[in-house]
């Protein structure tokens, strides 16, 4: 990542059939304190109404086709990308979309689209620790991290399941535009951080480690 | 609230112009690791989209005219609250709903809604830390707690800022459904459980306490 600056920056969050509502509000939530910094847009495959994993639907606000530059790519997970890692146009989106961004993050099973477009291949990256053998089975080129509540390595911020995306976007924060900022975000939304990447009590909970 | 119990309960959460995008969607969340268990619908004034205090719209699926019989009460916060708590319709319609239902929730400022109906006058209730003082201000005849995770007197669970809803929902799914399933819940969203209600370093930060 760039140096800390003031800059606005767009963040993409990708919506699919079947994403998990707290991968993509979590995250959200956190850069929404700040929109003099970050201006949120929401995308799917085609604009208007996406059911989530939970049943309740978000908007896209745009599709594929017009959805404007990404400085920060935000990849949920959930059941929903056990269809979409499969889906051409769907990788297609996330391999041109993440190459094109400053940085690009996922949130539980998310990584698995970054996973199945080659883009983790030979990186170190984490996933959600419930159905962690099934999700890195499906790319074993990739180095997978069993106990992480992150993992960076480049540009690609990968982050184990469901709220691991809240740590891991206000690490995110912190590097884009300051540590002090980002334990401001955490204390507006009454959250205690893991400031930790290395913090993974669930893998063990799940025999991983 | 009832003995825990296996029966299916319906969990409805207030969408208004403005809500707060984690106070809604971390709730969800949880409720929605456990569909067998609770039925989640979202409900605004009027069915549709409605935009977030953060800019992403969520889908009301029901409209106050139409809108099912709720167990379970979800009211979110956000900057919207401010117009919401003088909005004849959404306070008849939080005052009769939380009436029927077995629980009434809140996250962050949502708890005024329930405070300008009049409902939480003499009971003990807690919000959000950073706009406290004003929230409180507006309804001096609630016994608001400064310093609290979250506050339960009856039937209303009113939980202090943003995440805190997270951690109120786990303790409402012990109370109803068992504590070993909504320790499963918390780690099935990979979150650190904040299982005591008194917990709220959020309270001094902002010189509360």
């Amino acid at each position: 990542m760039a140096e800390a600056s003031a800059k606005q920056r767009t963040v993409g969050a990708l919506l699919f059939k079947g994403f998990e509502l707290l991968d993509v509000f979590g995250p959200l939530e956190a850069y929404g304190i700040l929109p003099e910094l970050f201006r949120i847009v929401t995308v799917a495959e085609k604009a208007g109404p996406v059911a989530s994993n939970q049943g309740p639907q978000a908007v896209a606000e745009f599709g594929f086709d017009d959805c404007p530059h990404l400085d920060i790519m935000l990849v949920p997970g959930g059941f929903g990308t056990r269809n979409e890692m499969k889906y051409p146009a769907m990788i297609e989106f996330v391999q041109r979309r993440s190459g094109e961004a400053e940085v690009a993050t996922s949130v539980c099973s998310g990584a698995i689209l970054y996973a199945a477009a080659g883009l983790l291949d030979g990186k170190r990256a984490t996933t959600n620790k419930l159905f962690y053998r099934e999700i890195t089975g499906y790319r074993p080129t990739v180095k997978w991290v069993s106990a992480a509540r992150w993992v960076q390595d480049g540009k690609f911020v990968t982050s184990s399941g469901v709220s691991a995306g809240i740590d891991m976007t206000l690490e995110v924060i912190a590097q884009l535009v300051g540590r002090e900022t980002a334990k401001r975000v955490a204390v507006g939304m009454e959250y205690e951080w893991h400031t930790d990447a290395n913090w993974d009590p669930f893998a063990k909970i799940h025999g991983l480690v």
